[in-house]
């Protein structure tokens, strides 16, 4: 079955939600994505620690004004990954239409 | 975001091969479904309980030459949800072509 090829990582419409964020956007804050994906601080952590792990997402840590600011940025592996799941994606719905 | 009308019910490729599947056998018993998507008993067990609650798929069970036989079939509003879910999923991946 085409969707054996789809990527466990990627199995939550939060971190669909933030590698398209990602995919568009050099950098976000926690914030930026919080407010995009409407999700609670706990539930977004959870997911960006968990895309972190994979390598698909990266954390830039920096100060601005003396307040620690930190951004997240999709890496050229989660680009490739999070590309290729969607192409699976799109395969498996086509075959949905043939039926 | 488009995503935000993804169910959660369907978040994960095992779930979408057991709709999948259902959606074009008017039936399938357990080990059918196993071969099918290639997963183990616990597993499969534990996503069919997951979308039987959800109301998305029923259980008939009988009994053939005094065997038990337990058989899975899509509910309508099964069929709905599923078909819903493929839409919008389309849409967030022709969403992201756009970019």
């Amino acid at each position: 079955m085409v969707i054996e090829g789809l990527h466990k990582a990627f199995e939550s419409r939060v971190r669909l939600g933030i590698m398209s964020a990602l995919s568009v956007n050099d950098t976000l804050d926690f914030n930026s994505l919080k407010g995009l994906l409407g999700v609670t601080d706990g539930n977004l952590a959870t997911h960006i620690k968990a895309l972190e792990k994979e390598g698909f997402i990266g954390v830039r840590k920096s100060f601005i004004d003396k307040k620690p600011n930190t951004r997240y940025y999709i890496t050229p592996e989660g680009r490739g990954a999070f590309e290729n799941h969607l192409k699976i994606l799109e395969k498996f719905i086509q075959s949905q239409k043939q039926d």
